[in-house]
């Protein structure tokens, strides 16, 4: 229940803003089962030159900085941020979630590999915390991406596996600048539909996509609430064989259930569009509907409002995040909870007394 | 948009857990004109006294000093809500919502006095913010419940006025638990479907319902994003006369789309039902799906497990939304985030750096 976000332990390995989050990131998220490189030490300016050439190597080696949660590796890393800001954000950037099972590597495969051949430079990168992982996320299995993984003009990255929810999209939120700042044009941010990473997604993209199967209503029980309402669009996958008129009776229902939903402050209507990956039918339509809904927020300028509303939004959470971590992580704190929990079920104290008590303990300290 | 929530400059008015929350009261929430009574005073062991005696003028002062602003109000009043917890929670809470329009005076007039005539003791309270007032909250204006609001074992309290949402929830909260400690056997919460006070209904209540009209859509954009699938029940209003052919259809539309919603964490499934709140028809099925859902929850032990979510929903919301108060009131960071907020606007610094600056210098002073 929503309510549930707001309660810490949701998230046990939440640890805010905090560099310590976990083990060096390059064999963990290494797909490929590549030997680890041995990273050439470029200094800040070096890791930006050749970013800014578009050197895929050097691209990927400082994205292993930005996942690094080594202190030395986060300093140089900051800074190529920094260095690349200026040259990024000029690409679309689309949010791919689903439940597992519903085709999400299959239908990238097809969307990329059309977008590749069109002359597009394709980013694919994921936000999954490791405790996700195994839900689905489809960049650890290269094998459901054989064509896309090795194309020349797309780059794939897994996400990074150490740490929170707060720490890993704060990662591929940082990696998109280095991507773009490296003149990818489109950026795929891959996520499975089962987690708390939705509301992460679709606040560091232009355009919030759900994929979803022949909606029995079956299908839906793995998604979280909310995640229909933040759609931007719907693609129902599987559009083919004896699924055709199932998937077609779908498209109306979920046409039918966003009509009821208010509509989007960009103004755009959320559609939805029926296709197949394996056949790769309909995709071509769901890129264009990507397309349409790009050209119609740049004419209204939504597009621009949508990405300053989230850079702030990072700035924010950060903040915010931070200063519960600040507290919750607090071992005096933590027992007093404890004890305050109790009494608040027990209807001892109130709700609000409890809090007070322990923000003066934490206060004092 | 959601992550707009997170964005402090949403709430102005926002000021966590102070006791400075604006003027005293009783004027501000007086809906009926009266003058100004005087206030006998009480010891807190008076006001429970005469609050377990179910003494409904004792029952209103203590709201008031449940609502004052004033330092010595509430130390008395945090004490007679912390005697009367023990007697309080046997009550069915109900929070309604729905847009300016649909009838949600009407219907709590006629809902609530089939609930008396039954025999029921009923509390209505509301709980929005002064901001959202004039938005249509129906308790400002007793002449829509006129027979309600002179009835015997109805006790009519309109919203708290003074302060952030935060702090119009808490005393709302209490208020309940004063007021099931009078004897009150049924509360509703009503609040405006416009604002952000329907996390804070929900997050207060057993059964959250949603009136609706005839579900064209555009009756919806009045209805903030989520509310939806939030609800536990719909009830379609003004099904009477040339209306009721849509409202049947409305019915139709509302209950395929909560189909394809996730399921409630209770394993319930929520209801639409049509009534005519003016004709009193369909108002006791509204009841009735109430009750089902009251028999159901308690059967699988959801009821409870809610109520005590929503115990530490209330402490960890109080703890959360004081510390970002504390930091967000704080002049100097007040500067220092103007002027970073202008540099990730200018992709001069990223979101995190901003951040952690913002960070470092609150907890260096």
């Amino acid at each position: 229940m929503h309510y549930k976000h707001h309660h810490p332990e949701n998230d046990p390995n939440y640890k805010g803003l905090t560099v310590n989050e976990g083990v060096e990131s390059v064999p963990a998220v290494n797909p490929y089962n590549r030997p680890k490189r041995k990273r050439r030490d470029f200094s800040a300016a070096g890791y930006v030159e050749g970013i800014l050439k578009g050197d895929i190597s050097i691209l990927s080696q400082a994205v292993t900085l930005v996942e690094s949660s080594l202190q030395e590796h986060q300093v140089i890393a900051q800074e190529v941020i920094e260095k690349c800001l200026p040259s990024a954000g000029n690409s679309v950037r689309l949010g791919i979630t689903g439940v597992p099972g519903a085709g999400k590597s299959t239908f990238i495969e097809a969307l990329g590999m059309n977008l590749v051949r069109a002359g597009h430079k394709l980013a694919v990168l994921a936000i999954d915390p490791s405790s996700e992982r195994s839900k689905g996320s489809i960049l650890g299995d290269k094998t459901r991406m054989e064509e896309l993984s090795t194309a020349k003009n797309a780059f794939i990255r897994p996400s990074p596996s150490a740490g929170s929810l707060g720490g890993v999209a704060r990662k591929t939120r940082e990696s998109i600048v280095l991507c773009e700042a490296a003149g990818f044009d489109t950026i795929f941010v891959e996520t499975v539909g089962v987690g708390q990473s939705e509301t992460a997604v679709h606040s560091m993209v232009d355009f919030f996509l759900l994929i979803q199967l022949a909606g029995t209503g079956d299908e839906l029980q793995g998604i979280k609430r909310g995640i229909m309402e933040m759609a931007d669009g719907i693609a129902i996958n599987k559009c083919d064989g004896s699924n055709i008129d199932k998937a077609c009776v779908a498209r109306t229902q979920f046409q039918n259930a966003l009509r009821l939903f208010p509509p989007h402050e960009s103004g755009w209507t959320p559609d939805v569009v029926t296709c197949s990956a394996v056949e790769n039918t309909g995709i071509t339509e769901v890129w264009n509907m990507v397309e349409n809904y790009v050209g119609f927020v740049k004419a209204n300028h939504f597009f621009e409002h949508r990405r300053n509303s989230q850079s702030k939004y990072w700035m924010y959470e950060s903040i915010n995040e931070y200063l519960k971590n600040n507290f919750y992580q607090n071992t005096e704190i933590q027992k007093l909870l404890i004890k305050n929990e109790k009494r608040v079920l027990n209807n001892e104290i109130s709700s609000f007394i409890a809090a007070k008590e322990l923000l003066d303990a934490y206060f004092k300290s």
